[in-house]
């Protein structure tokens, strides 16, 4: 790889790319070179194109002189994936921006890879449509991030990730060839599954320049219900004999005793003092079905002694009772002004015992754990907060991360719920799948990208 | 690759698998040169390991040897998928036949690939749980198979097809390795999703010797709902409209005049005579929402004048209902002895036009066209019933299938719905997916197979 960019390439990308779409001034590049995990890397350039056709250029030109290549959507994942970290070139989707149709007789829609998710959702619930994927950064996300990094979120439990929701993709691979895979049509087997490969790739084999999604009819009702427990093990109790009900909800979230207590310090939490573990229920359908499904985990938590139930069915409710959930991340700076954050995920029917096996390695260290997230899944964010000022407080919470890690291991579980391997858990990958699924990965790459130019060092 | 079994190949088959587990006797063996797509060939021999050891120790001389391999397990897929058309190994998954567990706190399973999806279904909703995946065959195909075809089934709708169940996977790669890909965790994303990538590549990467599966609540009731129109092109209308109301049906299935008509000549049909299309429904869930949905249905339907309009609740009644939908492909010979049958999707807002076109095809040669199938996922089972003994139909019958797959690319469609491409459809393929997309799966097998000895000859 060279170390920056020739000056024959640079003239190539002008031409490709005419006025203000080309930027190499390093002050406007900072913004190019740092995403949500707060690392941080300069680009040689950044590009924006406006035209699948550009793209396909830029990989060409990239693909001959070799030039890293980093996709970038908003910068919003957790774990490094888009840092330019060999300097190369960013490619921004941006402009590539366009939802180019939703056609409710197909249940399909098809979106440019710069369009943000809430709008895609927003566009599609006018129509009476679902495009149920729903990370937490769905208003400022985009579709192109959430395709490579697998994007979960609150509703997988029902709806399935990302991945679930995808039917066909238009890619520019190295050397300037356009890979169309999948078709518009709700079921598919007519050779290997490119799609899917290509989702959770984290942009290592190509750029995705625009996918078809399956949508389907919009819900029409949906109610939510908060339940507390004076118990700490109580919640994921409650939990599984909520779900042998029969019911499927569309989210269920757990928050353990030290999320709730740094959200009662913020003030407005809905549930009275002294409760040790929480459950966030919503279900959605027709209106009959969410009263009736509500009714049916209203069942089974009742069996469990809740100190707290309290259910909503309109929007303010629903929202009154979710606003807690929202403020964690920011609450738990109550415990420290510093955070190692992890997000893994276990087989459900391990979410107790790895609760309570983090809050032993987090305590050991004097650190405090704030677990909460998507129970259903097994799928937990794990904050440890500290304060970095004091001493051994950083190192502790840095071992204590590696900790929970091989913890997850162990219990059957994926260093990466939702988020992604990016940088942050390279380390970490060939611990977990072994070195014969790792080498695999590696050589299922050089099929597209030969000379390894797309999003180099990342995610396997 | 060689012409036949070494003699040293056979005395390490020989040890490899003790007593009758080795199959050499040419009789014996005619049993495993046959699916159901009528094709027919000879394999040099078949085996029978009870343990997943003895699968990699066959990969490890297969791959040393050259010896083409082909897993097998009910032999019930469509497309010639499981032939041992350069003869070669069968290794048939009859012996791995084990649901390892069920786990109800995980929402997961692990079975073998030997087991009979039914069983499998069975076994599951003994403890609450639903596996969704129901292929037609899921009396007598196997989760082996399902998993190579990516089996769809009626009610693909609202559950997906096999691969959107399955977590993780054990499987033995040619050379002799063992790949581990996913988790029990229904939220994974660390690493190119290899599990996905073996689901629908039909035996051509590796031999699945186990396979997680997710599980969901069984829903606790279904129902059912017939409609029947005076107009051909009244149901694709009227589906449109259903599901505009918010519904999203567990199945939906259409049958047309054709289909109609043969189901009437048999005797049973429900309906009134005159009808010229159909729909079939069934939503499932709480007791609540199955009858609020149903409710909906009807409305939506009811705008359209249906001709007939009957619903089920008990057992009792949605087998009337569905009775017919399982006896069009036995009814269809009404019109002939002869069938050209072919599996395609096109988009769903295609349905009318495709199901028009289909029968101009048809009947412009002399066919019978007896449609049929998914509506709900633009999924259409065509069978051209003809007479091959008159002079030309059985041209006819090859030519008009080959032009109903035309139609199907032209339309945005695929040319299999949920068979598999198999030796069947493997001319169309690069039609479909172009050339570029071809070499890269031809390139992706090759990282797993670098010899060529999985299944060969198939798929891409």
């Amino acid at each position: 790889m060279p170390a920056f960019l020739s000056s024959s390439a640079l003239r190539a990308l002008r031409d490709i790319y005419p006025g203000d779409a080309l930027v190499t001034d390093p002050a406007e590049l900072l913004v190019y070179g740092a995403d949500a995990s707060r690392g941080r890397a300069q680009p040689w350039a950044a590009v924006l194109p406006e035209r699948p056709e550009q793209v396909v250029e830029t990989l060409r030109l990239a693909h001959l002189e070799r030039i890293p290549v980093y996709p970038r959507g908003r910068g919003t994942n957790r774990v490094g994936a888009c840092l330019p970290l060999e300097g190369g070139l960013v490619i921004a989707t941006a402009r590539l921006n366009r939802i180019l149709e939703i056609t409710p007789e197909d249940f399909a829609c098809t979106v440019q890879p710069g369009v943000i998710t809430a709008a895609l959702r927003d566009a599609c619930a006018a129509r009476g449509l679902l495009y149920a994927p729903d990370p937490a950064s769905v208003a400022y996300s985009t579709i192109g991030g959430n395709l490579a990094q697998n994007a979960g979120g609150l509703r997988a439990l029902k709806y399935g990730t990302t991945r679930d929701w995808v039917l066909g993709l238009h890619a520019a691979l190295p050397g300037g060839s356009i890979l169309r895979t999948g078709s518009r049509c709700h079921k598919d087997v007519a050779g290997l599954d490119l799609t899917r490969l290509f989702v959770g790739a984290e942009g290592t084999l190509g750029f995705v320049l625009q996918a078809t999604l399956k949508l389907i009819p919009l819900p029409q009702a949906s109610a939510s219900l908060l339940a507390v427990f004076a118990a700490e093990d109580q919640a994921p109790l409650a939990a599984a004999d909520a779900l042998a009900s029969g019911v499927l909800p569309a989210a269920l979230e757990y928050l353990s005793a030290e999320a709730m207590e740094a959200l009662e310090h913020l003030g407005d939490a809905p549930w009275p003092a002294g409760g040790r573990s929480a459950l966030l229920f919503k279900v959605d359908g027709s209106p009959e079905s969410a009263r009736a499904d509500l009714a049916r985990l209203r069942n089974a938590l009742e069996r469990h002694s809740p100190a707290f139930l309290e259910q909503g069915d309109t929007p303010a409710q629903e929202d009154r009772l979710w606003n807690p959930r929202r403020q964690i991340s920011q609450a738990a700076f109550h415990f420290g002004p510093n955070k190692a954050s992890d997000d893994i995920a276990v087989p459900r029917g391990q979410v107790a015992n790895a609760v309570a096996r983090i809050r032993n390695i987090a305590r050991s260290r004097g650190l405090v754990p704030v677990v909460f997230g998507h129970l259903g899944d097994g799928n937990l964010h794990v904050s440890l907060m500290h304060d970095a000022s004091e001493p051994d407080q950083a190192r502790h919470a840095a071992q204590a991360k590696q900790e929970v890690l091989a913890l997850t291991i162990e219990l059957g579980g994926t260093i990466s719920g939702e988020h992604g391997v990016g940088v942050s858990k390279l380390d970490w990958l060939e611990r977990m799948r072994g070195p014969e699924a790792v080498s695999i990965m590696r050589q299922v790459k050089a099929v597209f990208d030969p000379h390894g130019i797309m999003n180099p060092g990342k995610a396997y």
